[in-house]
Formats: structure tokens, sequence, C-alpha cells
């Protein structure tokens, strides 16, 4: 029984206004067997647009260093201003593992579109995320500082020097971010105070930056359209902490300050096994695994018949 | 953006000894666009075989009607016998919605395979489960009452006229029971006692037979390889009982005779939408959709690009 491994991209370009390149960019992921173009939009007041891509890592890799290409083509970064911050024409790649592949194929996929990439249009690329080659390049708002502008002095610094292609910034499209990561959930828990000191403290208390869990990015908010105080929370590898760690943790700690908590959403994309971590936690489930989810089951078997 | 629509269905078929026979009839459900033959296996004992088929209702009803042809050709119920009980040559053939239909779609379906059948075949049918006619007939066992042997006395009974096809058996083929069902979810809970008389009262206080949950079946055991005492459940409409209310309710009543729910199994298929409505219970979930599960998106788009 095959089972389809699948990785998925949301690569960033700094276009956002002239959807006609856009579109030839994006065109880049279109009708290629075994890859889906799943979403795309642009920001104008960014002048940034992300598209969604998910598909078998070869097909992926092919589609992405066209697209590379294409962004090259049409965008000159020397012309580029918007309210985001960037580094080039293609500003950052992340690669997320999503079904039947783990954290380090998606590195080697990253890795492997690099190396084409950056020798096929002479183009810079700096590995961030779990791909990072030292500590202090993990994070996108460290490669950013500077932004497009500071490229050419950024990289002198041995610090910045490129992980592959030239260490200079290509002329026209800067350098782009390039990495492994897992699935980002987004997940908010409300409580049953107003009291936004109280989502405060509790986000400081849960995340990682103040002492909490590695994984886990949080803030106090009362949201826009609610009345009542939110912890707002990333999960950054829901497969090291789940959401019921955090869900747990959040009324653990909301309880001191008397606050209930009165509901969680998840926004966007919930990876499966990150719903089954939890109800296998709360079910106290022995041995359960995806595949006993029957539509999980019968999509994985599409390839073959008994 | 096209959503599949998926029924199953588990056909049992009175033949477990001739192999090629066996072969023949599952044959039907082999290299036909829109339909996949899961799994299929077959018993010598009870000298019968069940087929796991999935796919769209219309290619589910060609294919069927197929099946249930060739197995009328096949098996001569004059020479069969084998432990289980049975009425016919195609014994019972439920109709599960998986994706994208509902009980109601798996109902409509059941019926026109029955009509198109009895028509072409001469062969009589009795609806059960959710599609049955009377309440009497709902359950198998009140359909297999009397076997096949006793099939022509039956049907003189007003009671016991079949839904569709001939007042009489089919000279070789007998009779077929045919209707809708939910999934069944196969669900244990262990207790951390040996005493099989706790699981046993604990399971007569949640099945709907002795006054608990409606959809819910329910005994006390204690499973071979194992010392402890457990209870053992079928859920036979998980979306009108859920796992979560089983399991709390098992913890609830499990208190007074101070013991406790060491763990929990799932045996064989699990919804996903089973899954959900458990994990949103304990998380307390707002407005969370299967969409948002990243796979089963992905999946549900297959057929279309953005």
């Amino acid at each position: 029984m095959q089972k389809k491994t699948l990785i998925q991209s949301i690569p960033n370009f700094s276009e956002g206004r002239d959807l006609k390149k856009v579109e030839h960019i994006v065109d880049a992921f279109r009708g290629i067997p075994g890859l889906r173009l799943l979403d795309y939009s642009s920001d104008p007041d960014h002048n940034r647009s992300v598209a969604v891509v998910v598909g078998e890592p070869q097909a992926m890799k092919a589609a992405m260093v066209d697209a590379i290409g294409r962004s090259i083509d049409l965008i000159d970064m020397n012309m580029h201003e918007g309210k985001h911050p960037r580094i080039g024409c293609v500003d950052v790649i992340p690669f997320i593992p999503v079904r039947g592949a783990s954290l380090q194929d998606a590195d080697l996929l990253a890795k492997e579109v690099a190396q084409c990439a950056s020798e096929k249009y002479n183009f810079p690329f700096y590995l961030y995320e779990a791909s990072a080659s030292a500590p202090h390049r993990a994070s996108l708002s460290g490669i950013r500082e500077g932004q497009y502008e500071g490229l050419a002095k950024k990289m002198k610094d041995p610090l910045w020097r490129p992980d592959y292609g030239p260490a200079a910034p290509h002329p026209t499209g800067g350098a782009a971010a390039i990495g492994a990561r897992m699935p980002i959930v987004y997940y908010n828990i409300n409580l049953d105070t107003s009291n936004l000191e109280t989502a405060r403290s509790i986000a400081r208390r849960i995340r990682g930056s103040d002492g909490g869990y590695r994984f886990v990015k949080a803030m106090g908010i009362v949201p826009e359209g609610r009345t009542n105080a939110q912890v707002s929370v990333n999960l950054t590898d829901y497969s090291r902490t789940s959401l019921y760690t955090v869900f747990e943790t959040v009324r653990m700690e909301a309880a001191r300050y008397g606050a209930r908590v009165t509901s969680s959403e998840v926004v966007g994309y919930l990876p499966l096994q990150a719903l089954v971590d939890s109800a296998e936690y709360y079910l106290q489930l022995e041995d359960f695994s995806t595949d006993q989810i029957l539509e999980y089951d019968i999509w994985n078997r599409e390839d073959d018949d008994r």
C-alpha cells in the first residue's frame, strides 16, 4: 500500500499590486501532477503575495525552483516598497510536513531547492527555522533585519554569509529565507473575564520566551468583536506541546485569578495528529492510530485495490 | 470545489469455502471508477464471506447489483450449511454514510439497489435498520428468524411480506436484508478492577435495552488476554451518543463501586466526526469544522486547483 508523501509550502513573494505578475508566478504551481495550488492572496499595502501549495517532494521542488525564477524575472526589489519587512523578490519559503513526511524530509527538500535555485539563478539563500545553520539565524526577524536595502552590508559580516549562492545580494532579487518548520497551530482560549491583565499574565506564564513551554508563543488580548479577555497562542510544534496541554495549563493558571475558560478556537488548519493527541489524552485511548480514521485510511489507499 | 460523496457497504455472502466463487463475486467491485474494494475475508466455519467496499453512490449501485447477480448464479442455498444464521446467498447489505453523505442518502441508495436487483433477478429484499418499513423489521435478528429454510412459510405472514420482489424466496438464492445504518463504533473501556459484576452493572446502566442511552449496546466482560474488567460498547449512532458521553458516564457509574477507568480503546474504524465531537467537548471548541483538518481539506479538493 503506497502512501502519498505530502509537504506543504507557503512561499511569500514581494509583489502585491500587479496581479498579472502574481498570476504568472503562481502559474508555476498549476497543472503539475502530484502538486496542488490550494490558495493564494495578495496584499497591496504590504505589496506582497502568499501562496499555499501542497504536494509530493519532487513535484514541489521543480515547481518551486520555477516559481523562484519567475519572481526573479518579474520583480525588481530596487523599485519595491510596502508595509511588510522583506529581503527579496521571493522573501521566505517554508516547507511543512503534512503526511507521510517528517520535519527531516521537509528540511532535505528545503536544502535541495536552495541548492538548485542558487546555482541556476546565482541567488543567495539563508536557511532558517529548523534548517538554520546557526542559532542566530533560526528566526526570520534576525534574517530580515536591515531588509533588502541592508543586505550588501550584512552579507560582508561572516555571521551573515548566505548558506547557498553568492555572498552578495542578487542585483534585483535580493535574497530569500528557506527552511523546514512544523505547521503552526493558531489557538485562542477565551476567559470569562474582561480583565486584559489576567490574560497577559497567563500568556507570560505559558510562553517559552518567559519561561513557559518552549514551543509556545502567547499573548493576552481582548479581540475585536469580543468583550472577554483571550489568551492567543501559536503552537510552533504541536507534536511536542499539544492543544490539551496548553488548554489545561491556561485553565490551571486562570484559577488563581478566579477566572474560567469559556471556550477555545482553532484558527485555520489543524493537523489531524494534533486532534488525535488531544482526544487520546482525554479518552485515555490505547494504541489509537490515524489509520483507524475511516476517511483517512481510504485516502491513504487511493492508489490501490484489495 | 467538488466534494466526493462516499458511501460504504459491507455485503455478506453465504460462501466461505469455495474461494474461487468468492473471488468471482468480489470481482464485481474491482476496476470500477469511483469505487474501491477495501477488504474481504472468508470464514469456512460460518461458510460466509464479508467484503468492505466504499465509493460514490452510482458506482456502488451498479457494482452491487452485479455482485448480487453473481452470488445468485454461484450459490445454491439448498446446499448451504454453516455456523452463522442466514437467509440468502447475499444475506445482508448495509449502506453506511462516510463522507458528504447522510443516512438519508444511504437509505435512498439501499432502496435503489433493492428496486433494481429485485426486478432484474426476481429476488426478494427486506429493508432493515434505518430503512425498515416497520419497527419489527428494523432488527436483523427478527428478519433472520427461521433462516433460509423458514422463508417460504414466513413470507406467507403479512407482517413478513418482503419490501421488494416476489412474496416467495428465490428458489436457490433465498432473500436478503438491505438498508442504511450509521457506522458502528466498537469502543471498550477498561476498569481498574477484575470484578466482572462491576463491568456488567455499568453496562446495564448505559445500554438502551435496559434504560440507558438509546444508541448504545454494552456488556461487561473480562477480555481474553487481560485480567481487568471491561465495558465493551457498540455505539450504533455516534452522531447522537458520542465517545465522550459514554466514557464520562462509565467513569461516573464506576465511582460507586470504587473503580476507575484506566484506558479506553477504539477497535477498527472511527469516523473523523466522532473524534472531532469528543475533542470539541473537552477543549470547549467553538465553530470547529472538519474542513480545518489539513489533510481532510486537501483530500476534499483533490479534483480541482485554485
